[in-house]
């Protein structure tokens, strides 16, 4: 008998957009594990915190900062080892997500590791998109219409060529390509209405139009863009 | 003093993927409201019913059966109408949403009626399209990946060039269409890499390669379609 991984989101960043089933598994759980950025804090440990055990054992499974990819793979081998001992001794492991485990998420690196040994299950969170849009109070996307999602970190061209061809756009990882993203909006026309949101759902959230946005933005943005026609309904 | 109007997402199907800000709400809420479909049942009612309180005073909100806008837009004034006499006598009003509420979500209809007079705040919920991917088991979209979520009700060519130039893809509102996806993506050597997901979440899902997914559709099915480079990590 070995134990099962479960990937879980606990959604956006406020602990009750976390699911009834994400509740249940963090807080019944023996052994957590999540992903931690050298030198940061785990945004999904301190949204989950408070519901976890006091007596759970925790497998942090730190990330060096580095855009060479051979010291973050070999971080995510010695994690998937540490959880593969303790699923081998028949206990459940549950792996924290930042929204949802399978959007964005580093949870891929230890899924495509522990799939084809363990069985892996994954709870579905709420992912930034649809909690920026609540923030925003406006329409993500409707009816026969398309919703393009892309990160901020492409290069300035394709950005373009990508928001030139979309109906409604949701701009993940904002952080330091804000002026590049606002160049880009401003010349498809498409500035007038984008919305800006930081750190949705938390204390500290900031709602703004687009050209109030001040930067340097945080690592937690995004700007979502409205439909060409009848932009937000 | 009036109320407030809640729209909150319920999550893709099973009860449990409710948020605890969502089962807070609904279990405590005095009024809810949900759009149904003539003749046929609320889905995101279904997903709720065991939370509601048996006291619970219920707006439901028939919308007929047509390909024209006028009756729907009717019955969404007659639907508004009803839950703000609940909000003029400051009872808040909670709307049940399937999914999440801004995600092609019938809840914009009765959000751009209200928002103008009343406070309207909406609780995200786990949409269907990351529900699909746990279902799948397979990364959705990673790193500086775009991810294309389009309907499947759009014609065959428009369809085509969207697809042909994305990254992933997910294919809502299968139904019918399934057999123009299928043709689509065949035609872009992407067939091989797509999924197919049929009540995500729920005691009959069903989770298949493409080629194998018999037609017809129900309603409630998805399409993921795998990176082009390294489908799935």
């Amino acid at each position: 008998m070995t134990g099962t991984v479960h990937g879980v989101g606990v959604g956006p960043g406020d602990p009750e957009l976390m699911t009834l089933k994400a509740f249940r598994l963090i807080s019944g759980a023996e052994v957590v594990a999540y992903p931690i950025l050298e030198a940061s804090e785990s945004f999904a440990r301190s949204v989950a915190a408070k519901v976890m055990s006091p007596a759970v054992k925790e497998i942090p499974i730190t990330v060096p900062m580095s855009t060479r990819r051979a010291p973050a793979q070999a971080a995510y081998d010695r994690g998937s080892d540490a959880i593969a001992t303790e699923l081998e001794a028949d206990r459940d492991v549950v792996v924290l997500c930042e929204g949802d485990p399978l959007f964005y998420g580093s949870f891929m690196y230890l899924h495509s590791r522990l799939s084809g040994r363990f069985r892996v299950e994954v709870v579905p969170g709420v992912n930034s998109v649809t909690a920026c849009a609540a923030a925003l109070g406006r329409p993500l996307v409707a009816r026969n219409e398309a919703l393009t999602i892309i990160p901020g970190t492409l290069p300035e061209a394709e950005l373009e060529h990508r928001i030139a061809g979309a109906d409604a756009v949701a701009i993940m990882k904002v952080g330091r390509h804000l002026e590049k993203i606002r160049r880009v909006l401003a010349r498809l026309g498409r500035a007038e209405t984008a919305g800006y949101i930081e750190r949705a759902t938390l204390a500290n959230q900031k709602v703004l139009p687009l050209g109030e946005a001040p930067g340097p933005a945080p690592y937690f943005s995004m700007i979502l863009v409205g439909r060409k026609v009848d932009p937000w309904l």
